[in-house]
């Protein structure tokens, strides 16, 4: 199967258009702050939430929304989570009823979410008073999808948006997303913000099963800083025009669908690690010859997330002691006299430790090799044929800048 | 039952003699690397050691010499964890050899701990050469346990001793103890590196159970980093030299032991992350209101991890939802609706959530609070009556400057 990288984001999908404007959220500052993203016609949809118990109001929301299976719109703010207020609801069910007043589209048709401070109030009024303009400028031109993306960001440096385009049974079907993410990054079982759309005629439940059986090897494989966000949120919209045969069990038209969905999701969870709060370097922790997948995904997690792993990576210094002590408290049942680490990048690659111990290597290699933007870091446990991998990114002073004064 | 506070650290019970020297495994410095703690008859003895499936060589060796209950001297190396090494065995056991040879203790009666990088050959050259001067130097002046305390610092700013003057059953009793530990700190049963001597008669059935019982609420609750070093240990020795009748099983006099080991054991631990690298504030979490003392230490040591907890401390900003955020992803069974969040410190206290939503308070006091090196995090569940308190320290540039080049 083909997936054929194209432009256009949420909007590359038949029937999308989307836009993304300032509206006065965060005050003092020009960058936009409301996205909304809809759909010509109703959309079969599905959706993955955070795991943490402390959750935004924009996700009880949505999750009544979309219990029958459908959504026609998405509305999105940044620079206030909504979470942890008294009226957390009740703003949340009003941005829908906005979205209803400015488009027609039925507010029980919105996902809504949020993203920001925790724990202070939002006020609809900045809402209330831009969404005329953000209804009245959704368009499916080249850079709306962009707009939106912008819209969704907070700490985010980068915008993140891909498109592909693919086929199943001879129709041309297209799936494209927007992400946001940075820190309070460590995704379980959802992830940030991603809103996913795609013209695909895919019934609610075969979404469902595409998209929480894609998360546990794309997004919750990702981690920034270990803390699990109380607004994490990937939803997909199909709205089946592109006109294939309903996809409504398994088969070929699935599994095409399902790789499309992973291209997109791959594309974001690599995205979101490399655009970390502060980061410099994308952390590719590659375990392989596992005896299960399980602990290939926890050993591989597990360095991903190792603080003095993500330190030693901003320095470039290759102390691979710290690679086996976090594989080795894991909690994964590895034989450490087996294990091998090697370091890889565009500058090279070099094998640092073999059968638990270390091996005599070029320091001057190993610098080079670590001196990249992108390093891969290979650990084999040689007890089996099972491979996982988790992104991470290096910790640096700017992290650490950045949640120091991220509120004030 | 009193504990009161004396001088002296390890060498403070009766008959128990320290020394730490610079003998060169740390090229080009001047620091102490070298310590010997010994005692004048043997000792009963217990340890608790990391849970990380990769472990340094001189804990494999430890185990193996204590296995009868019994040690006599302790030696500790800094500057080289000797882990992960193939001739790590030999070289744990040629220590404990160089130890009999100068002091005529049997190489079996000794404890050898080993710390600093991971996967670097430990040369036994320096330490013979010397073990000679270290055991002439023999103390138990009021120095002596600090200079063994330095030899085992790495990046530690302070050094961390105590000791305590006791009675059971009208026998004066000592207990006094030496730790290290500042990164690669998450113990979990077992940390750092941490000697406890005591002249208290007892069997080494009851030191090990007073010593696995109180790590519980002591050490394991203390994290800097969340990386459980490979190398963590905790040893106490007993020798009787205060001459109290026997303990050999529970009742008054066991009690009194345990009372006076959770004395240094929680001086320690507090100590070890207000040390913690680069830290500027010591942070204790105190979870309250709880259902189960599982979910209070769970919920606790979750807030002490959080990387984006200890960032706002750092940044003295009061973003609360950060620390519902890290109370809600820890994976204990709590109401958020009934959830409060206290801070205090010699600034005074300020409440700034109650029923899992913010309340107005005063950004000016929160600031007051939050500008003092020690902070308490009071976290109210609501929901019980156990409490637990987990210590940390905030995150700043120099965890991550100190970490970025600690090798090279």
């Amino acid at each position: 199967m083909t997936y054929e990288k194209i432009d256009g984001g949420v909007c590359a999908a038949k029937g999308f258009k989307a836009n993304g404007i300032r509206c006065g959220i965060r005050e003092g500052k020009t960058k936009k702050d409301l996205a909304l993203i809809v759909s010509e016609v109703k959309c079969t949809t599905a959706a993955v939430y955070t795991k943490n118990l402390v959750k935004g109001a924009p996700l009880t929301v949505t999750r009544n929304n979309i219990a029958d299976g459908y959504a026609q719109a998405i509305i999105c703010n940044s620079g206030n989570a909504n979470t942890c207020n008294a009226n957390g609801i009740e703003i949340a069910e009003g941005m829908c009823a906005l979205v209803e007043k400015a488009t027609g589209i039925s507010a029980k048709d919105v996902i809504v979410a949020s993203t920001g401070v925790i724990g202070q109030t939002l006020s609809l009024a900045p809402i209330s008073k831009g969404i005329g303009k953000l209804a009245e400028g959704l368009s499916d031109g080249i850079d709306a999808s962009k707009t939106a993306a912008e819209a969704i960001m907070t700490t985010d440096t980068k915008l993140k948006e891909i498109a592909f385009e693919f086929e199943i049974d001879g129709v041309t079907c297209h799936i494209g997303g927007i992400t946001k993410g940075s820190g309070m990054i460590h995704p379980n079982m959802a992830t940030m913000l991603s809103f996913i759309t795609s013209d695909v005629n895919i019934t609610s439940e075969m979404v469902q099963k595409a998209l929480s059986a894609d998360i546990i090897d794309t997004y919750n494989m990702v981690s920034v800083d270990r803390d699990t966000s109380t607004n994490d949120m990937v939803s997909v919209l199909c709205n089946g025009l592109a006109g294939n045969k309903l996809i409504d069990s398994e088969g070929t038209a699935f599994d095409a669908f399902k790789g499309a969905l992973h291209e997109v999701t791959l594309y974001m969870a690599k995205h979101i690690a490399a655009d970390g709060e502060g980061a410099s370097k994308l952390l590719e922790c590659i375990v392989y010859g596992a005896k299960t997948k399980d602990i290939a995904r926890t050993a591989a997690k597990s360095l991903a997330c190792s603080l003095l792993f993500k330190c030693m990576m901003y320095g470039e210094d290759a102390n691979w002691g710290r690679v086996l002590c976090a594989i080795g408290y894991s909690g994964a049942d590895v034989d450490v006299s087996k294990i091998s680490v090697e370091f890889a990048s565009a500058g090279g690659r070099i094998a640092v430790c073999e059968n638990g111990f270390g091996i005599d290597f070029s320091e001057e290699l190993a610098k080079k090799v670590l001196s990249e933007k992108e390093i891969e870091i290979f650990v084999g446990l040689h007890d089996g044929n099972e491979t996982a991998t988790a992104w991470g990114c290096d910790m640096t002073y700017d992290y650490v800048k950045i949640n120091g004064d991220y509120r004030t």
